[in-house]
């Protein structure tokens, strides 16, 4: 159904059906059509995967390269609004697509310093921004004279993405093992803690931003075991992390979810990591911890609608679900240990094959206390596992 | 994604994706599948309406009659769970498909006794659940002879639907303008509240039950103006509700949704007036309102799995988005000062076609105590109306 929704500097309302437009069908997109279907908006989908998330959901799934150009214009030429759902995808086509009068989300100019960690770490000296020092480099020749910096990250300039693309650099010897340049090599700081802040920015340019969230490491495997919101942090460092978030999207000055990964050191300082212009893995609790989740927000900027409430209901915690050690379609064991725990949620991306370490799916607890929160992360984690289907059973009544 | 799923009497559990086939695709079906990708399972969707609000949404739409026995045959052949979301489906159907070994929910004999409001009240009499007093009619020759027991209510004994079916007779004149029969003949009796209680049956015959809802009517049109939970009725007539619920739930033996209508006399009693097994309007608010809503309780009863949590996270209110009056595409007026409202939530359902008085969406609201909740509701029922599009403008970015 259409929505009357003013648009920023005009007096034009939508009074037909509007067509969202989104490149890329992952669990992002997935999770923004499932909120996107409240409100009755026509959701289409680019992918070049014909089994991706959103292929059975999307309103039109079309399947084709969102890093191809003319992929791109020809998908979107019929679009209201054009959104992303992953960072590598046609800059061009979407600066053509905003000079044809279309609403893109994020601004291309944004992205674009995104897409590149190089022009995002210059960004971020420029708009005074603390960030971990660093020097781009062009290629590996020019590693060698800087191993005086060691040890340090060494991190693609472009196309890296979960995990890949970066490196350690602890010692010479390292060097042979890099990946090829253009990088940027970050000195190696202290962490006492990851946080990551959501910002929702309007297309008049209000912004709102989510309590800071915590990723909470796993001290003997030394990983990401879950996402916490709010982080437990002094609430004097929440303001800061929250207002240098809301810093990063003013000086960027694109619309729509940006997520802030931001390192907090031992000294009290806060350091931003890098940023994601679109919906991000440490936001997914807000679809059942607050009002507006990041999916809803990203909803009612494309829309042109008031930002929605980002406050927390009480304590969440964000456990993905990743698969197990081998690869098939997809099985979860442990549904019914999980949603035997009240206020405790399964999202299963829809994703064909299981393969170790994909994100399947995540699973959001909600608790009123730290420790009934540990509790339902703890039976999560023992329980819940996606693990390769090997044997096919028919089913009984 | 497939989840091991333990089923009723028997250690077999799923570990293949389960198909889910729905006859009917309304707004119902609509937001079970909402819910129902959380867990990626498959869900089909039988229609007559090839615009209907699930036709771009299900995993596979078929249009075709749900009313029609070779049509719900084959659209359920290679389904695990049939389900429904509209009564007037074909019960021959789902008792075959239930010999052929699959899950039909809610059971088929429970479906033949609401299917007829004659049955359904023998079936009240029969059990000791309180209903107000009737008399099954054959056809109007019969009526005058009864004139002795107006005012009451002439309701069809089946095919009645949506205010369809149901007059009131006041005197014997009254008779002339009846429809065909055969009837129940039901007395007036004196009501205080309408009230409703969603109840949950799992497979295993547990069974958990909703708060009451409260029907608010508005007191210059006499219609339902909105729908509030928890309902403002006494602890103990709260209690008594949910168990006289529960007790037309035990005596179907059905597993399922299935929705209570109750009336509140002046002098306290309860009286059961009638059931609907499925999803029901005066359960929207649970989506919101509580962790695990109907929609979500459904698929824990299909998937064999755990009941959810039914407690209300504080008050709610669910304000009917009906068609203003004309006929043509509908547009909603007023979503912006609707999503200025914090924990406030449209739904549309995403038909095709707004006429007078046509269900085209709801609103539902929480609020902390009664002065919020009326605020909102205000709010919403002043700006919030769906109205036939008249004029197109351009988006304008």
């Amino acid at each position: 159904m259409p929505v009357s929704s003013p648009r920023k500097g005009s007096k034009t309302r939508f009074v037909h059906k509007p067509i969202i437009a989104i490149l890329g069908g992952g669990q992002l997109g997935r999770m923004f059509i499932e909120n996107s279907l409240r409100y009755d908006v026509e959701v289409h989908v680019l992918d070049p995967d014909p089994q991706a998330p959103c292929a059975n959901l999307a309103h039109r799934f079309v399947q084709g390269r969102f890093d191809d150009h003319t992929t791109v214009m020809r998908f979107a030429e019929h679009a209201d609004v054009i959104g992303i759902e992953i960072e590598h995808v046609n800059v061009d086509a979407l600066e053509e697509l905003q000079r044809l009068g279309k609403l893109v989300v994020p601004d291309p100019r944004a992205l674009r310093i995104i897409q590149d960690k190089g022009l995002q770490k210059e960004f971020y000296r420029a708009n005074n921004i603390p960030t971990a020092p660093y020097q781009l480099v062009n290629d590996r020749s020019e590693l060698a004279a800087l191993a005086g910096r060691f040890p340090a990250f060494l991190k693609a300039r472009t196309g890296g993405y979960d995990g890949k693309g970066v490196m350690a650099l602890n010692k010479t010897l390292d060097i042979e093992r890099a990946f090829d340049g253009p990088y940027v090599l970050e000195q190696r700081t202290d962490i006492a803690l990851e946080l990551a802040v959501i910002v929702v920015r309007a297309l008049n340019g209000t912004a709102v931003a989510y309590d800071p969230v915590e990723m909470v490491f796993d001290p003997k495997l030394n990983l990401v075991d879950h996402l916490q919101a709010p982080a437990r942090i002094p609430a004097k460092t929440a303001l800061e992390a929250k207002s240098l978030a809301l810093k990063v999207s003013t000086a960027l000055g694109s619309p729509g979810v940006l997520a802030v990964e931001l390192f907090l050191t031992p000294k009290g300082e806060l350091l931003v990591n890098e940023c994601a212009p679109r919906a991000h893995n440490s936001g997914h609790h807000t679809i059942e911890a607050c009002a507006s989740s990041q999916f809803d927000q990203l909803l009612r900027v494309y829309m042109g609608w008031p930002l929605g409430d980002t406050s927390l209901r009480g304590l969440a915690a964000m456990i993905n679900l990743v698969g197990a050690d081998g690869t098939g379609a997809p099985m979860l064991n442990g549904a019914d240990d999980i949603l035997h725990l009240p206020d405790t949620f399964i999202h299963l991306y829809g994703k064909s094959e299981t393969r170790t370490g994909r994100k399947m799916g995540h699973v959001t607890v909600l608790a009123k206390d730290q420790h009934a929160l540990d509790q339902a992360i703890a039976v999560t984690k023992v329980h819940g596992r996606v693990v390769p289907l090997t044997r096919f059973e028919p089913f009984k009544a």
